[in-house]
């Protein structure tokens, strides 16, 4: 008899995942069994190979839950985050292990007593972002202790965006995930450790708190602070550092534009602008702005002090042209988007970009170090970047738990030895890898 | 036997009614009924008064809600709006009429229909914004709509604000009302209509969006736009106006530095500052900073661009102090208003000060005019211009719903003029006036 790997959701990360066990299934001796509420796109990610089988399964429904995930080996759940809570508690009850790549959950971390006790593992945050983030930065924490450095300064940026072959836009930017996260991310307040001060961003300062990153063979970008970065102190292991700031990066110049959007209110989802199916997007950017005279581009670039690029930039967009909206009851977030998604469309052979670079600084042996390891990938004909950097550490997790090959119990992240350097090791096959660089500093 | 009017809650704003009630109790041959949770509070109002009597009452112990109201005349009912619907539930039961100085709430709109059915009034909005506000601008729009003139604009301000004699800050401004209030005031989106076009402004926007007020003897004042004036034009019966706006007045120049603590985002209520217990004042103004080697106010001044003139009342609140904050847990907000409110209180003899002035311009005979229409009103001896403003209005139309002086039925605000004149004349003779003045304007 095979054993048996459950996914649960065949959607939009589920293909690199599927691809790398349906792969190993022949040699490993695994049945791949993928339910979805959506049975022919299971079907679609199952595509007859003799090794997979495709189900329905709706969470919601306990007999399909227990029924399924009683008989499985290993359970690998990309459902929303929100509802994880149902697979987790099902697969502890019948003594499965159980991975994810969300957050961990209050209610999931509630069950750790339980799962200890037996003797199981839930593995959670072993995606992209959160994931390949702890998995590596944990990697270079440990050997930098282990060698007796003092780390100083720890700044790590991720970002999606669009390979440079298909960057074809003034805005360097292609929606290459949910353009509704695009849209709103941000909002609320930013958290930081500086020189050992906590430092707090309101949204509206966020897109000019920038710092410069560059990527070798990729060029400039610009990192901004992304949500709470104090708590990783602790999830780190690094409690006493100084600086530490995680970030979402951008093309360079992304950021100035967009604060347009940002500065005026036109990212706001919390009420319905007057009227929206019937005006034009030449009205919905006026009435974020004041009584003028002027024509619209001239009161940004004169009275708001726009730059002439950023002004070019939503030119192209179309922002200033009589077209109608169309959409009735629409947020000022949602009536952005929609002018957003018909321009920074990802195009059928486009490839996006998926950038990480921690930058690390520490002192040993009475110098200063700066170190940055960077891992740049790419959407091949397959999958996007994001689908692989996604999909494939929580397929390498699977695997190498099936195989008895990472150690660890209880509800976890992926911050220990144990489990991050079998995964990360594996992880360099499929071209997720990270490159170092390590410069002296003035002290 | 007396007849009976029964006020619920015996708080701030309660004074002015209670004492006006009480004055007219021999005349009118009246038991004035108040009723508190704090019984002391409502005995010191009634002050052994032999027209009045105190009770302890508890809305949300049914048994003394019906056993009051049952037995009452008309309810006057002060609680929190929150709080409003099931003393007006147990009103409509018994058949009373109700009175309230808050917002119609959505619950007892819905009552409409069972209220109209016993040919109750349920008066809603007379305070003083909402309440005098209302009053005054209606008279305005139908005095001007039976001249026959075309109502092209109407802009109403209103402040509450120390009075000139005991305004001896730089900020021109005490807390005469709720400091929480104060400090979160107008977060979310203002709405108003400017040449038929409606605008948004967003939170970190609005006080910069200002327009200067002269009130005739008090000098000069700002205006920034408050919440949502786009609803006003159904509730004012001017469906058609081209411009609207309700806004808030500040002494000039307040809103300039007040805008410093929007901008670093220092009114966030949303979380708490970590270790705010052991920090400074200036700890905490730094943590909404960016890294620098300047000092404090070279930083805010250098980098950020605020006026030496903010920097100076900034210093005055003492916030560049190393005084310890001593608030555990606390939001950024709190922490604001434990500042403020140890330098903006009010001292035992403090005056305070309400300014209303509705502005608005029309076109009759082919001719424009702007109308200036301007309530101020100061504290007394016995009480804040506020409790005056709030208490006085409902006072007023409990006296004249007694003597079947004021029509109506169903839930109502004072918009009718059935309702807002009679009113309004009573109003005069405690010094709630306004004073209008008419300017031709360029057409």
């Amino acid at each position: 008899m095979p054993k048996k790997i459950f996914i649960i959701g065949a959607g939009l990360s589920s293909g690199s995942l599927i691809r790398y066990l349906l792969d190993q299934a022949p040699k490993e001796d695994w049945q791949i069994v993928v339910g979805d509420m959506n049975l022919a796109l299971a079907e679609a990610k199952i595509a007859k190979n003799p090794y997979g089988k495709a189900i329905f399964f709706d969470v919601h429904d306990s007999k399909i839950c227990e029924e399924q995930i009683s008989k499985t080996d290993l359970v690998v759940s990309l459902l929303p985050a929100f509802l994880h809570y149902k697979a987790a508690a099902t697969a502890l009850k019948f003594g499965k292990n159980f991975l994810t790549a969300s957050y961990v959950s209050p209610e999931i971390k509630a069950l750790d007593k339980e799962i200890q006790a037996k003797n199981l593992l839930f593995l959670n945050e072993l995606g992209a972002d959160p994931g390949i983030d702890h998995l590596s930065a944990m990697q270079i924490f440990d050997e930098l202790k282990a060698k007796g450095a003092e780390i100083l300064s720890f700044k790590s940026y991720t970002g999606g965006l669009i390979a440079p072959a298909y960057d074809n836009n003034p805005w360097n930017y292609k929606f290459t995930w949910n353009p509704r996260n695009v849209v709103l991310a941000g909002q609320g307040v930013a958290k930081y450790l500086q020189d050992s001060q906590p430092k707090y961003v309101p949204y509206h300062r966020l897109f000019s708190s920038l710092e410069k990153i560059q990527i070798d063979n990729y060029g400039d970008f610009e990192g901004y602070p992304n949500r709470d970065s104090l708590i990783y102190r602790e999830l780190y292991g690094i409690e006493n550092i100084p600086t530490i700031l995680r970030g979402t990066l951008r093309r360079k110049g992304f950021c100035e534009s967009w604060n347009v959007f940002v500065q005026l209110g036109m990212t706001d989802d919390s009420y319905p602008i007057d009227h929206s199916e019937s005006l034009t997007y030449a009205d919905f950017l006026r009435s974020f702005l004041p009584k003028s005279d002027m024509n619209l581009k001239d009161q940004l670039e004169k009275e708001l002090h726009f730059s002439k690029q950023t002004i070019s930039k939503l030119d192209w967009l179309g922002i200033f042209e009589p077209t109608k909206i169309g959409l009735e009851k629409a947020s000022p977030a949602k009536i952005l988007q929609h002018l957003l998604e018909s321009k920074w469309k990802l195009a059928p052979k486009d490839k996006d970009l998926l950038v990480m670079q921690h930058i690390v600084e520490y002192r040993l042996e009475n110098k200063n170090y700066q170190l940055f390891s960077t891992m740049t990938l790419e959407g091949n004909e397959q999958e996007t970047a994001m689908s692989q950097a996604v999909g494939l550490p929580l397929a390498v997790g699977a695997h190498l738990l099936m195989k008895n090959q990472i150690q660890g119990k209880g509800v976890q992240i992926p911050n220990k030895r144990a489990i991050y350097e079998p995964i990360l090791k594996k992880l360099v096959d499929f071209g997720i890898s990270f490159a170092e660089k390590v410069l002296p500093m003035k002290s």
